[in-house]
């Protein structure tokens, strides 16, 4: 595999299907997982170890983690609600595990139906579970701050919460935060304050990872704010399908096939090939029959002469 | 009227209309240009001086400009493609005019039927007679070097032909450059270089705005390269509509009010009120029956808490 500036981290799998109401085949999942992975992406959340009754969508998850393992260099990521999802995931194989923690406890109770205290005390037990593994099994942990940039039922949340609860995630063990968008409520200036104030209280090295939603129309902007704040990891779905179904009108997850396009554009190796990441589009409108895929680049196409920023090839 | 950060200017009625095929009546035109007004906008490119056979959807500039120029504080603009056009803009009273000059030959002979030399001639023409007015009465002369961020027909244009052009728009007596992506090429990457390079021919002040297309989804990321590059007026369209005839596949302006909304986040003043310019689709849909409007702010609304970066008020 080449060398690669930034890593888009497919969510497609997991954020776009939670929102979608038709069930997903698991024939498909795993075609559409392959096909990703075969233009070049590298990291994919396959899915989310939530009850079953709560998100059918995402049901076979355990099985798409085993599926995902067998593809080489492919991180396979999943979310986990609490320790008992993580269990889940580490009994499955997965590679890197999210625990999102609202910073708006109204939005926490509503989403997670737990308390600031109680999300930490998960993110605790699950470091300790991970701790416990031999060395060369431990998955990667991240604690996510979501509705980071405001929420949909407190409005902006004060900056000293966020930081106590960056910090909070990250003396319960996690190995680093992230910057979720839940709302699609963040701007270029909010982008690169928030990086400021919470690498302050963790560290560079412990935030690398932003999750955009283009709800306003920002999506993109925010990247470039996020990008020339060092940030390096940068979620997206395909098609753009997907959002937080608690939090309303957050539908709108940043589209992979743009973001490619643009950081390729500006000379940023992704080592995605964007023809065959535009290929993947018919296996999920096949498989979701009626469900809208957005995107501008899909219509536009490249520009004349536009080459990508460096050679890419199948992950060998 | 308040200070502002950004100048937004309007190009809906110029750039918008001419590309939908429907001819909006001049009441209409009025009541848009009236309302958008008294939201706060401070500039808008009212219409072209071409041929009515050509562009018959823009026929009433003259009829526009008149009625425009009544609205106190604000700046009238209109397109000109040569001497002609200028003469015609200058007895009607326009404010500021603005000749684009395609740097890419090709696409300068589809869109204006001139070579470049013509082109540069024409601007020679236009700034004398400029030049001839009262100095109370002349007009502000922009040179737009479109198609600068690559061409639909000869893909990207060298460096050393951009810099040379603009350099003949100024030598040839116009007051400022401005960039336009025509085709929709442009890239955060590319708007940074362009700033940096055709302000090294130009000076700083002679480059301070940029009109960008929202073609593959990066209009309002190439705005935050532009904000960043130290440019101060913007070109946007309500609801997104327009683009260049003679540019397949470049429709799409960048939305105002998208763009209004990330401005004022990011503590940017437009001096514009934004429930006032959502307010303005209306006209514009109910005289365009059938044109589809675009904007993720419309549909998404403000997030709870918001407040724009400045206290704004009706233009007096």
């Amino acid at each position: 595999m080449f060398e690669i500036d930034i890593l888009v981290s497919e969510v497609g799998p997991r954020d776009g299907l939670q929102s979608v109401d038709s069930i997903m085949p698991l024939a498909a999942k795993k075609a559409w997982i392959d096909a990703e992975a075969r233009a070049g992406v590298r990291e994919i959340e396959v899915g989310s170890f939530v009850p079953a009754k709560l998100l059918p969508q995402l049901a076979d998850t355990a099985e798409l983690v085993a599926h995902a393992k067998t593809i080489p260099g492919l991180t396979v990521a999943v979310l986990v609600p609490n320790a008992r999802g993580a269990e889940a995931a580490i009994a499955a194989g997965a590679d890197k595990l999210t625990l999102p923690l609202s910073v708006s406890e109204t939005h926490s109770l509503a989403n997670l139906r737990r308390t600031h205290d109680q999300v930490l005390n998960e993110a605790h037990v699950i470091a300790d579970m991970i701790k416990a593994l031999p060395p060369g099994q431990r998955p990667h942990f991240e604690g996510s701050l979501s509705t980071v940039f405001g929420c949909t039922l407190e409005g902006a949340i004060p900056d000293a919460q966020i930081a106590r609860l960056a910090e909070g995630l990250m003396a319960a063990g996690c190995d680093e935060v992230g910057l979720s968008d839940t709302t699609g409520y963040a701007n270029p200036a909010a982008v690169r304050h928030l990086i400021k104030l919470v690498r302050g209280v963790v560290g560079e090295k412990a935030l690398t990872g932003i999750h955009l939603h283009n709800t306003r129309g920002l999506g993109l902007a925010n990247v470039l704010a996020a990008l020339e704040g060092g940030l390096t990891t940068l979620d997206s779905s395909l098609g753009g399908i997907g959002g937080c179904p608690f939090a309303p009108g957050a539908s709108g997850n940043i589209v992979t096939e743009d973001l490619v396009f643009m950081l390729e554009a500006m000379g940023l190796r992704t080592g995605i090939d964007i023809d065959a990441l535009l290929a993947v589009r018919s296996i999920v409108e096949k498989a979701l029959p009626g469900e809208q895929l957005y995107g501008f680049l899909p219509d536009a196409g490249v520009p004349l002469g536009f080459t990508q920023a460096a050679p890419t090839k199948e992950v060998a």
